[in-house]
């Protein structure tokens, strides 16, 4: 394959990929006015990454890795759909939709690249690496921080008890302790205040 | 400063950049829908810069630097507004207001990492490292995309002509030629199909 026919190709799949900003996730912007999309989520995700990297031991997570495992880790929700945090039946076929889903959009680009972000992705999934439990984190914990900003806005209005967050949650502790004590710290307060069921 | 004082700082930064995702730029989405926000316009321009990156010569930018350049590069935006690229009466006084709006939102964050993402996002208004022309060339290229493929949306609410798009995407001919040779045969075909005036 030539270098016109690649860009052809690259050009299909970034086309392809628009649609990410369509995909609504059950979290709202910190302002409550709306719900998020997976485009601007994955944006604010690298954000943290980059901004909290201190916090993970030594040795650290390669933070370029980091980045691109966040940057492609939603592209599957283009066809397989947004599977909310706490909903046990959308997670029995969760495994098949996304990796159908992988084949197709990534499957747009050129080989050596489709297998690039495959791997990427399932890297992410599979939160063996030091990057992948980083990149995790930072996915569980920004859904908590809107959460809790946002009077627990998504939380009450799906019933969401505080031990299904503490679940949720449980991975980041090796990753980045100080973070996990934040969360925690902050799932209890949001208890108190109501935003949260016991 | 302790640590836990660094994460309260990083913690307001990440709740203040969320009004990112409510800066609208002059850019509709590929199906022509709705406008584009500046969070989701970053991440597609993350993505760009990951699938793009074997169209510039050798030696190529150094991509961690140019995904980190991006994803700070309109962070300012959120005090300073987007300012329409053709717009010549806002360009006027966009360096002053910007460089405000970076003291102020970079400023949340500790000392140190307040500096680095200046210094990042004036490298990338600078346009001189191989990394911040590539950041810039990919920050062009993608709303022409995005208007050749929708028939030119943006480009005819706005009275737009080739001489300005062609003008604005010069500075992408030395860093990625191939990419060069795309977007002016795209111009091409949009002042033939009457998306573009001549």
């Amino acid at each position: 394959m030539n270098q016109g026919e690649r860009l052809q190709k690259q050009i299909e799949f970034i086309k392809e990929i628009d649609k990410l900003k369509h995909i609504l996730r059950q979290t709202v912007l910190m302002d409550g006015s709306r719900q998020e999309n997976d485009a601007e989520h994955t944006w604010h995700l690298a954000m943290m990454a980059m901004v909290l990297l201190e916090h993970t031991p030594e040795p650290r997570p390669n933070l370029s890795k980091v980045l691109k495992m966040l940057l492609v880790h939603d592209i599957v929700e283009i066809d397989a759909g947004d599977t909310f945090a706490y909903d046990t039946a959308g997670y029995e076929d969760k495994q098949e939709r996304e990796m159908k889903a992988a084949e197709r959009v990534f499957g747009l680009l050129p080989e050596d690249q489709k297998q690039e972000l495959i791997s990427l992705w399932l890297e992410f999934e599979e939160r063996q690496s030091l990057e992948a439990k980083y990149a995790a984190a930072i996915d569980r914990i920004q859904p908590l921080l809107h959460n809790y900003y946002t009077g627990g806005l998504s939380w009450k209005k799906h019933g969401v008890r505080s031990s299904q967050v503490l679940n949720r949650i449980s991975g980041v502790a090796d990753i980045a302790p100080s973070l996990y004590e934040l969360v925690t710290g902050l799932i209890q307060d949001a208890v108190q205040k109501g935003y949260l069921q016991e």
